[in-house]
């Protein structure tokens, strides 16, 4: 099978000849090649360049036999087409600095023709994939209500206190922009699946930030929105908290979860029934012995079984990840055979 | 009922005349007379004081009708009990400047007797029972694992990645400390009973930083020894990501589960059965127009049912929570009658 069958095929939950692996942030600063190329160039100048995005997407698949590439951006990169500033600032993680806190400041916002005001991950994407046919590469994208929480909030929060309070105060200028950025998400994942991307992820990273009711009033709409404009190649959705929604996950519209690592896969088998997962390892289990790092990664093959299973990190690698623990887990994931175990 | 009987009732599964009320960080910084009393002693003089204690854990007694109060003190006075040293840093949290990192380390550690080394939150519970013997008074503790992500980490964290290859890399001392430290969380709870209280929590926050491979090996045996060595009176399991352990709360030996805030009620009661729970509104939903906190809380008071069913927060007060909020959930609680409903 080649790395694309082997991806499309879990993804859809065909048989495959083995589950393949890819990890969340896999180009990333828990690599020594890509913080030499950070410290010639800024983390917005590498999301800008469709150069620098590829050269920095290609530098794990260097170092690992990996069955599919993420490529190289940030989910900020639409708040910015939609004209709001944003600043990375060493430490303290994305900055917003001017916060849209009224519906004057979302009727402020453009509402640009993705192709137009968005064009480098397409075009990143290309170019990857002329660079690397043999490697499948997956598209992304901030779900809305995520993007909301940092486009409210200014920059990265505990509690979502300003996002929140949009919500309670303005419930009608927050679905105006929910709306809106719903669509320039969708229609930001198909300029990628149109350039090529075998698959798309949305990231709902911060949907673990609602209630059971917030969940579904506010970000389930919208990741079912996003989605919905999305045709001809498989949707992930992710968020860090998984297990409060698990049994709301299909009606996001997705064809496959990305789950977090505290998840209980047998768990979210019963409730997701054939759905094709992705996940879940600790990220910090990573951090183990090598064999012991093996040994989890075994695990969670066995409990997620042959069918429909993507092997993934159950959030993105952190930087100060040991290399041998990567090596570990990938190699765990290509020797292991479903029917022997 | 007194507020006694309803606090009892509702812990143990027995019928009340209205579901009871109280929320976790009540005595805290939403409280102007609270940053009064802490514009001139610190938060660990705070903690150290009796007087001091029982003063702060009676304020919000004067502005709310609550059916409990919990004594005020912090769950790092057991690692300070140990000889770990403690700080409080504004704007930081708290820092341990001499993390645990070894099989040393751990043996360093003192295992004083509880009632000698931990005398100030009995007496405080004694204190505050005589000046307000109407309203029961909740003691806690942080749960082991928590104790010691703090201990190892020397800090609050994001990925407790220290905690975490303590476990992989020295299991043993990991299971040595754990060990020490369940049977002094155990002993204190128990020192607490003794001098009076109704109930105890214990506070597992960062259970929800573990896979189910590690809350099942490391989290929920330290909970269960610890909360063993309780008699005398209801003890109250806490995590802030409970749903991904739904299935294992029962097994921590708690006679009630406190839920945090995107727990589905329904798919807690069909788990737990006729376990007791404690919940589980959004803290932010505070932040919302009184009518909106009201209805919120009529929600859930729906959910939870008459019986077993403690309203609390989802996790902590904050500290910029409007107190008309609070005001909001508290009389929505105390006018709701569950035959009406």
């Amino acid at each position: 099978m080649t790395r694309h069958e082997r991806m499309l095929g879990a993804l859809t939950g065909q048989p495959v000849d083995r589950t393949p692996v890819w990890f969340m942030r896999q180009a990333g600063r828990y690599l020594p090649e890509y913080m030499e190329v950070r410290s010639r160039v800024s983390f917005l100048d590498l999301c800008h360049d469709p150069d620098l995005a590829v050269l920095v997407t290609l530098q794990p698949l260097d170092r690992f036999d990996l069955d599919a590439a993420i490529i190289f951006s940030d989910i900020l990169t639409i708040p910015e087409a939609m004209g709001q500033e944003v600043q990375f600032i060493k430490g303290r993680g994305p900055v917003l600095p001017k916060p849209i806190r009224s519906r004057d400041d979302v009727r402020a916002l453009k509402q640009p023709d993705v192709a137009d005001a968005l064009p480098v991950v397409p075009e990143s994407l290309r170019r990857f994939i002329k660079a690397r046919p043999d490697t499948p590469i997956l598209g992304f994208a901030g779900a809305p209500w995520t993007l909301f929480c940092y486009m409210v909030e200014g920059s990265g929060s505990k509690n979502w206190e300003n996002a929140k309070k949009m919500l309670w105060t303005d419930p009608e200028a927050s679905q105006e922009l929910l709306n809106r950025l719903a669509d320039m998400v969708g229609d930001y994942l198909q300029t990628q699946v149109d350039a090529g991307a075998l698959a798309v992820q949305m990231f709902d990273t911060w949907a673990g930030a609602l209630s059971q009711e917030d969940f579904k009033r506010w970000a389930l709409p919208a990741a079912q929105r996003a989605l919905s404009r999305v045709k001809g190649a498989p949707r992930l959705y992710f968020t860090k908290d998984s297990s409060p929604f698990l049994h709301l996950l299909k009606s996001t519209g997705a064809d496959a979860v990305g789950l977090d690592w505290r998840v209980d896969i047998p768990m979210a088998r019963e409730i997701l029934g054939d759905m094709p997962i992705q996940g879940n390892l600790d990220p910090i289990a990573l951090y183990a012995p090598p064999e012991e790092v093996a040994r989890r990664t075994r695990a969670i093959l066995k409990q997620a079984g042959p069918v429909g299973h993507v092997f993934n990190l159950g959030h993105g690698v952190t930087p100060n990840t040991p290399i041998e623990g990567v090596h570990a887990m990938v190699e765990a994931v290509r020797s292991y055979r479903h029917d022997e175990a």
